[in-house]
């Protein structure tokens, strides 16, 4: 099979490398790239050269933002190439469409890569559902934030120079708010949304970042036997769905709370296999090109993944309800101590938005505020 | 695509009803059970109405024990008729016969449900060496010990009563010597041996199971850190392999030292894609009639798993080498305190096989010996 690299930096020459060491029977015939890096013979500046050669069946966009990739993409499906995307940020945007595109050129829309890095866990969602239904789904989708918190908890170290170490390390980019403010992890719970719900995800989500997690908040939760994580979590039942991006104080003796460095676990729950749990490396140029890999040897033996996203799923963020703690000096309505430390605020029994909501009022006093759900009994 | 079920316990009858409720396409036209258990009009006691019928086109096996499945198996798949399996024993006694047969009738050889329930286990290690080379796996591959183990320690009960509400709660058989002494671990090592690196595993290997398991054992750990599962584990290299299965003392902030009651946790190391961990309810009849539904529901697509077990891979013990700690009365050759722990015996540096025969020797004098193996840094 012949195909097409749309973008060939970290994750591009992942994926190059990957084939040509490993790979039988796939060649790379194209690379899209900027004029000015054309340093391969099978580079070229222009989409032109790539959708308009028939011999080309499957195009990986490994370039990253939403456009020009959004177009590209539409324009490889409906000429009935296959597309293979690590782009989390396109397919949480532009979903919806790809999937409608996919099925009218008869083409496969691969976005294992999009989640998770090297772990199945698109692949696994869509699995199980050949039998059952997904009721929900959670997880440590962000390994740079993980990475945050481990480091912090370990090394009782504040969250400045943690960011800084991480940074230093290659765990987080120059730029961090996609990560620490949750919205990289927004995007792939839209996704599997979608990929377990078949529910184009138009919600506004509640969304709240670890940016104001502190050395102290980690030892109070330590103290009442939790640690707290960045979770995306999603569920569904009766015809309605919620999802949420928020952090989550998880008992220390649950899974989630000991995924170390930046190691991402992926969740979810299904009707006759029950929980199942999926672990490692989120993000890298070796895992995501895997994960890119597998999916373009998927495509070359005839699998071509498809998703309908016109199940009108109803918004309903009472599915996602519970105890909310609050770090902060501002007043928070109907909240009282937690468990007698009188260091913290509990509200309970609020969905998700009201929480969110919540902690925007708070942080209009005190921009300092920090905000976990508590994980209930069994998380 | 009509199928036959060997069987209709447990599991055969998950599986009926998981087909008939959720899957499309498939029928069970067959049911092969005893001359006074025929109770539905597809029940025959006879093979020869499932091997002779040229409509079946698979045959899942729910029987259990090595004859006559070892037979039946062999017969459906020289004549050409896929086989999917939850027989452990089985597989683990005659894999390389199957495997040859299954390729010389051109059929499907399907073992998803042989190892860890409903976790696709097996599924994901062959998917990973579509890329990668595995170097190496370990596991919690059997729930009742892992409950057993979890219940000791959260209610520092000892090992009698906490079998014996195993056992009244369905997740230990009456006679719990399968499970409590290695065996189901070993054929579920031997297995993942073959899957993941191609090897018929005819070497003995060094089976050590938890019976001697005391409150006091998992307190004295606890005291360093750390806990005791029962793992089966496989490691190769440089052509060589070598297995266990054996008491793992995990760091306490591992997963596998966290994973709770009856679930399994099963673990691959790869060449690009790292590390891989599944996490899911390893038995019960509905995730492993879920695994045996998703092996039929490939085998209607159309896939035909085979395996070649004839790499030559060399038994080499010396792969799998580490520290032991023994409880013990009787004295262990160049054995030292444990961190200055005068109640344990340390052994530094020796193989599982050499450990195997120091526990054994040490049990000629003290039957109640009980030996763990340090897990090292990062496990």
């Amino acid at each position: 099979m012949k195909i097409a690299l749309l973008g060939h930096g970290t994750v591009g020459q992942g994926v190059d490398r990957i084939i040509s060491e490993r790979v039988g029977g796939v060649e790379v015939v194209r690379i899209l790239e900027l004029p000015d890096r054309l340093t391969d013979p099978r580079m070229t500046s222009s989409f032109e050269d790539i959708a308009n050669d028939p011999e080309i069946a499957l195009v990986v966009e490994c370039m990253g933002g939403l456009e020009p990739a959004h177009g590209f993409i539409l324009r490889a499906l409906a000429a009935g190439k296959s597309v293979v995307t690590s782009n989390k940020a396109v397919v949480a945007a532009y979903f919806r469409e790809f999937a409608a595109a996919a099925a009218a050129g008869g083409a496969g829309l691969f976005i294992e890569a999009t989640c998770g890095g090297g772990i199945p866990w698109i692949a696994s969602i869509r699995k199980v559902r050949r039998i059952d239904d997904v009721r929900s789904f959670s997880g440590i989708m962000n390994g740079t934030t993980n990475y945050i918190v481990d480091a912090m908890s370990k090394n009782g170290a504040d969250f400045d120079e943690t960011l800084l170490r991480a940074q230093e390390l290659g765990y987080a980019e120059r730029d961090p708010s996609a990560d620490i403010d949750g919205i990289d992890v927004k995007n792939k719970t839209i996704i599997a949304v979608g990929v377990a719900f078949d529910a184009a995800c138009t919600a506004e989500l509640p969304v709240t970042g670890i940016r104001n997690l502190t050395r102290v908040d980690l030892e109070r939760f330590r103290a009442h036997g939790r640690t707290v994580k960045l979770l995306g979590r999603g569920v569904q039942g009766g015809g309605r769905y919620a999802a949420a991006v928020e952090p989550v104080a998880l008992s220390r003796h649950t899974l989630e709370a000991n995924v170390p460095a930046n190691f991402n676990l992926m969740s979810l729950d299904a009707t006759t296999v029950g929980p199942l749990k999926f672990y490692g490396q989120g993000a890298g140029m070796l895992p995501t090109g895997n994960a890119m890999v597998q999916d373009v040897l998927d495509a070359t033996a005839g699998v071509r993944p498809t998703y309908d996203l016109s199940r009108g799923l109803a918004w309903d963020p009472s599915l996602l309800t519970g105890d909310y703690v609050f770090r902060t000096m501002a007043s928070v309505p109907h909240a009282g101590a937690w468990e007698g430390d009188e260091g913290s605020k509990i509200v309970r029994g609020v969905t998700a938005v009201e929480a969110r909501s919540l902690f925007e009022r708070a942080c209009e006093s005190d921009p300092s505020t920090f905000m976990a759900a508590l994980a209930k009994e069994g998380l």
